[in-house]
């Protein structure tokens, strides 16, 4: 169930941005007292609408009245022209809803290197705006889409002193996804009352907890995106050294782990939803990239696609992150449960049927264990099918 | 035409590894003075054979007499009962040969994690032993390879003084080709008498240049080692201060690079040969870094699939290597000769018809211009098809 969010109105449009006929543009309208956070690719080529957008917020401080997002195009690798298309946009939003150009903040995926269709974009403009309402979340939701198969909507409500409390949001996402510091698209909105530093450092946690756990491919969008606007209709505060601040925070990082995973479960191609968990290394950032190196691995991928359970290819992907004075004989590799290696070499307890019946879920859980300190980290993954390459040689990113 | 190498031997049995019927495993006898270098991979789970032979060839200081290979199992991920088995074949070889046991360098390729079955490849070395002969390199080429779909093997004569000096090489593999410092199985010869630090130099330069700049797959096998091996049988000698050195160092490189393109050709579901040329960076490391992105890229490596000139699939690569201080504006890319990106958009002169025809070769140059510097590296690699899919998702490596 989809709760909407009092201060936050949706509309929808077809503006025919690659394809007509389609719902391609969205707008999403905030009350005045709204602060909203956002965190944005790393990728060194950031799109146009990413540049744009960052500097809107900037210098409002956090009051944006307006997202615009638009699927079908991604306005990236355009050079100045895209620059000018995202604020074209902005320009003409501006004059039609009496908010100043830069509380509206642009928003666009899909093909890269395309000139943005800025005219079909404005022309549907006014019926997005007709279009307004609290209950539109899904069909944005639908209406962000690129080779996604289905819509990625969470809503949460909790009770904070006898009010109720709502989050919702909405995120798009299938392929180039591996996110740094922020990913793909998410739009988030509350009703709670947070200020925009509190929002800020709300934001950044639970994306470095959801968002930047999940990989597909490893490759950095150029226009990874997410927001989280707070309209403070609930009456609810959340503020730092306030009571509910945890309680808020970890609903908060649920629904953003929710979104993300739903984003590798629709993943390109993907048959297998894949947690790698490596725990018992040194640092976090030693299991992280224990972790990515696995979860990258188009060797590892390929063996879970085949509900294989190919250790020697896990043991392999382990082996070449380079860890400094690592002992090979102390990792153990459990598979859903399963214990396969430890040792460096095959578990004297495994037989291969059961690695094989672990393997069939659609969910796995590899585990590795370094037994070497006590730092761990997650991330979620997919494997890699026949679909994958269908999907990424025949549709043009 | 494969010429001999004075002094080196091979022959091949069928030892029943893996499959009866086939080829499977190669002795290869090296004369008295002979001396061998190698390199082996940098992954820290390495299988037994590499740390046996590594040790074999350190205790003789370069000094060994015969080289074992067998292909159908890696006896990688076996822990100590892997180290034995080398061992035990080590032994029954020496005892056949009446050589010192760590005169006995053994090499295996093929699936990680199964016991070596040592009595069959044991029964079969008087076999091979039986076949040895100066003209077998071609055989013993097709003798160790496992996806392989052919043999690699690749020979060289020329003029040094008036005497004819010979460079034969073969080598293997098809997946888990990422090198680091040393990669897959692959075996040079050479009639020069060369000295055993002179030929550790050599070695290291060459497969800096060739075997540690092919990637396929990104992932560092267990297995991999590089040898080459010096006779002397010439009468030529080949010294760091000597007037042939630099002669010959080029001649070892190209024959390595030459081994090193027929494993990429013979990539695991390859339909392209593709060098990644990157230049003008700061340095040699992050062009380095620059190339290896794009060349491991899953959604670029599918658009080389598809023969499409996605451009913005190359850009958002650089864009996440995370380079100090980049500037997306002055990047140039071509693809076979035709500019299709600058300054941060696609080329004014670059029309979709010249990209899409420059892909349709199998052999394509994509080519970074950075623009900030004058280091420049290449790296050469595989598109991403459905073929590799099937490979790795049905073979048990």
């Amino acid at each position: 169930m989809t709760h909407p969010v009092s201060g936050i109105r949706l509309g929808v449009a077809q503006a025919g941005v690659k394809t007509a006929n389609r719902d391609d543009l969205v707008l999403i309208n905030l009350s005045p007292d709204t602060r909203t956070a956002a965190v944005f690719t790393q990728n060194a080529f950031r799109a146009a609408p990413v540049v744009v957008a960052e500097r809107h917020l900037r210098a409002n401080a956090g009051r944006a009245s307006w997202l615009m997002i638009n699927t079908g195009n991604a306005n990236a690798g355009n050079g100045v022209q895209g620059i000018s298309s995202a604020e074209s946009c902005c320009q003409a939003a501006a004059a039609l809803t009496k908010a100043p150009v830069d509380q509206i903040l642009p928003f666009s995926t899909g093909v890269i290197g395309e000139a943005l269709p800025t005219d079909a974009i404005i022309a549907a403009l006014p019926q997005a705006i007709g279009d307004l309402s609290a209950t539109n979340w899904s069909r944005a939701a639908s209406a962000i889409l690129t080779t996604d198969t289905r819509p990625k909507l969470r809503s949460k409500q909790f009770e904070l002193e006898g009010r109720s409390c709502t989050i919702t949001g909405m995120s798009k996402g299938a392929g180039m996804i591996c996110p740094n510091l922020a990913t793909m698209l998410a739009f988030v909105g509350t009703d709670a009352r947070i200020d925009a530093a509190t929002l800020d450092s709300l934001l950044k946690k639970a994306v470095a907890d959801s968002f930047n756990r999940i990989t597909i491919d490893g490759d950095t969008s150029t226009n990874d995106a997410v927001t989280l606007s707070a309209t403070g209709d609930s009456g609810i505060s959340i503020a730092t050294d306030g009571s509910h601040y945890d309680r808020f925070a970890e609903a908060l990082t649920d629904l953003m782990i929710d979104l993300a995973h739903d984003i590798v479960r629709d993943g390109e191609g993907a048959s297998k939803f894949v947690e790698v968990n490596v725990s018992g290394g040194r640092t976090a950032a030693e299991c992280d990239e224990v972790a990515r190196t696995i979860a990258h691995s188009p060797l590892v991928k390929t063996a879970l696609f085949a509900s294989d359970p190919n250790w020697g290819r896990i043991l392999a992907a382990i082996g070449r992150t380079g860890l400094d004075n690592f002992d090979t004989d102390s990792v153990v590799l459990r598979i859903n449960g399963i214990v396969i290696a430890e040792e460096g070499a095959r578990a004297a307890s495994y037989r291969e049927e059961k690695g094989v019946e672990a393997m069939q879920p659609r969910d796995l859980k590899v585990e590795v264990m370094l037994n070497r300190g006590s730092a761990s980290a997650t991330v979620w993954t997919t494997d890699l099918s026949y679909d994958y390459v269908k999907i990424n040689a025949e549709y043009r990113t």
